[in-house]
């Protein structure tokens, strides 16, 4: 990330964030990885595409990620390298609301990731990114039990 | 307005706005004014239900304003209070990127409103209102004339 962002930057990206944003990691089952998974981090900002030239623009402020466009004409501004999403979330931190937890779960699993020696410490990283389903979907989300 | 925003709070509220939020304002047909139309401006923020807890608490820090629950679950948290609307948008300006011009508009409308003496003038003002809609919606929308 070749910025380091102002106070009053960080803390306008941290409301973008918030409003528009979604901060995510997946599992993505591939042989080519140690484990069998790769860990795949996501940092996405959407618009529709009439605000595509301003968008542009904020993101190219921005300096990191790119753009791309959906099927549907929605545009995604994507972060994915693990560097990358580690800096901006670090200097947004202090001022998001809506989404610390997700920010501060996020920062936790790219820092174990690198510590990951052996299949039981990669199964402890595969469970805080199944914690991370429960922050972005509702709390209230009903579980089926089946009882006898 | 019982607060004035700190740079970084009032740069927060920018990228929400700018993420999640809408500037519009409606000309509402009302025979009680004497033009025969309301002028109603709004600030209206979106959330999906399951955030209400954390949208609450960030409403509160706004100190303005009111939270509606609409029929489908999402929460809109709404600013209408023409005073209310002149000082955030005061307040949030200079960090705006995407709604610059929205909130510019705005701030003209709210402020020759005050100044109406005269259907001519009222029509004027009609036209700035007008005016929004071609900002809110896509400038590539198609115009279909008739010619002979």
């Amino acid at each position: 990330m070749s910025k380091v962002f102002s106070s009053t930057k960080s803390a306008y990206l941290a409301g973008f964030l918030d409003g528009d944003g979604s901060i995510y990691v997946r599992l993505k089952p591939n042989k080519d990885y140690r484990y069998g998974f790769q860990i795949a981090p996501y940092i996405v900002f959407f618009q529709s595409n009439k605000g595509r030239e301003k968008f542009e623009k904020l993101c190219s402020v921005m300096g990191i990620g790119y753009i791309r466009e959906r099927n549907d004409g929605i545009l995604e501004y994507v972060i994915n390298r693990q560097a990358e999403i580690q800096t901006f979330l670090k200097a947004i931190y202090p001022y998001l609301v809506l989404k610390r937890e997700q920010a501060k779960l996020m920062l936790k699993i790219l820092e174990k990731k690198k510590m990951v020696k052996s299949q039981k410490e990669f199964n402890q990283l595969a469970q805080l990114v199944d914690q991370f389903r429960n922050l972005n979907y509702s709390k209230k989300r009903k579980r089926y039990t089946l009882t006898p």
